[in-house]
């Protein structure tokens, strides 16, 4: 089985390499990953600037590609250039954070997912709640998301789907309570910002929101979250409103 | 009627004039736009970083607020800090280039009307297929781009629904074939990278594919949009794929 590891937090984070080390007892994993941290980027790509390329060594776990692009960047330039042969499976992460309801969106993560998705490969986002109180034990959370990962292969993972795993932020004392299947919640979150003033007198504006997994529906991915669950939810990327588009092409749209 | 202008090619770019200027007639347009090109910045939003402002004055036309950060950081911004009070409407564009099928997930102008509604409001991303055989007229296309709207309004947007309107290329003495309501097409669109070597010796590789609106099935936005349709796409953002989560919750899932 050949594996296409990627990731936004860049080819050195703690995450990619943690889910490095488990993912090798399924195949051959190849690392190819941005440079640098690439956090909320969303599902940018780099067209009109060149992506470079090193090869970087993680002492005792792998020697990988980094590219100067975007999450979704390394998919692409994986399946052109890079690897031997299209890979059987592109996993994501681990996030150190996680990217539940509206973040889905914003996330590198699951863009680079998505995009393997897209490009018609079966493809799994890892992303690990942070919480302060709790020291992150990223192997612990990696052996987690596994046991995630191995199911979702045993359900049948085919072309073109996605799955976003999301692992509870868990005390040394504490177990996931259970692994669940969830939809992506689509509560708006209404960020906050603080305005300043720089030293030359020119407005700026800083965001201040701190995103909590609150009060929202029981079968969405951010309330198994909070409840400590594993959260599996399977996401697709046709944007199509169907109901709107049925709808509005019972109406005769006119050149008027 | 308060409108919320943006667009993910820059405060001074004249697709966003010229949407402006057609806009005008429904009411009261503000414009927060990127103080940069933000071509194929996808969903990305800053967070670690302060959101610096400026006051720009476009000749003739609007003084609005340049940020410089990512469309969406626009939109938070904008309904945060900004505006006088929540939009009625929101519109991003006039893009330079279509948005149509693959290109949806990476488009900083789809992203910004995608947030808007996220935060439950109406909006509509409105993007302009570019052709190198045919000189650009803006004020032609904004023109076009305002009959749909027109129409989507009058057929009733509500809050947290959103179109992506797209215009075709056409010479000075085409028409358009009329205005069509089309899904987002789905097919994988498959990069093409040059390998090239920098003065260094170092790789880095150049992305040389083009997009074409090539063969499709009839009823998608691409195939509308080649035979010189106006496309209307209602668009959603809940990524869940329903189907698949239904079958998975079929299945026991255990931590084992």
């Amino acid at each position: 089985m050949l594996i296409l590891l990627t990731n936004d937090d860049g080819i050195m984070a703690p995450g990619i390499v943690a889910m490095y080390r488990e993912l090798a007892a399924l195949g051959d994993v190849q690392v190819v990953a941005p440079e640098t941290v690439q956090s909320a980027t969303g599902h940018g790509i780099t067209i009109t600037a060149p992506l470079l390329t090193s090869k970087v060594t993680i002492e005792n776990a792998f020697t990988g590609t980094a590219v100067d692009g975007r999450p979704a960047d390394c998919v692409k330039l994986a399946i052109n250039q890079l690897l031997p042969r299209m890979p059987d499976l592109v996993v994501s992460g681990m996030n150190s954070g996680a990217n539940v309801g509206i973040n889905v969106i914003y996330s590198g993560t699951v863009a680079a997912a998505i995009e393997a998705a897209f490009l018609g490969l079966p493809s799994i986002a890892v992303s690990l709640h942070l919480r302060s109180d709790i020291t992150t034990d990223y192997k612990r959370a990696a052996s987690f998301a596994m046991k995630a990962i191995r199911q979702v292969l045993s359900n049948g993972l085919r072309a073109g789907e996605m799955a976003n795993i999301n692992i509870p932020a868990l005390a040394p004392d504490e177990q996931p309570a259970g692994i669940k299947i969830v939809r992506q919640c689509t509560r708006p979150f209404i960020d906050t910002y603080e305005k300043r003033t720089d030293p030359r007198g020119r407005e700026y504006f800083w965001n201040s929101s701190v995103f909590s997994l609150g009060d929202t529906e029981d079968d969405t991915d951010v309330a198994a979250l909070r409840d400590k669950y594993i959260c599996v939810t399977p996401l697709q990327f046709d944007l199509t409103h169907r109901e709107m588009t049925g709808k509005w092409r019972e109406t005769k749209w006119e050149l008027r």
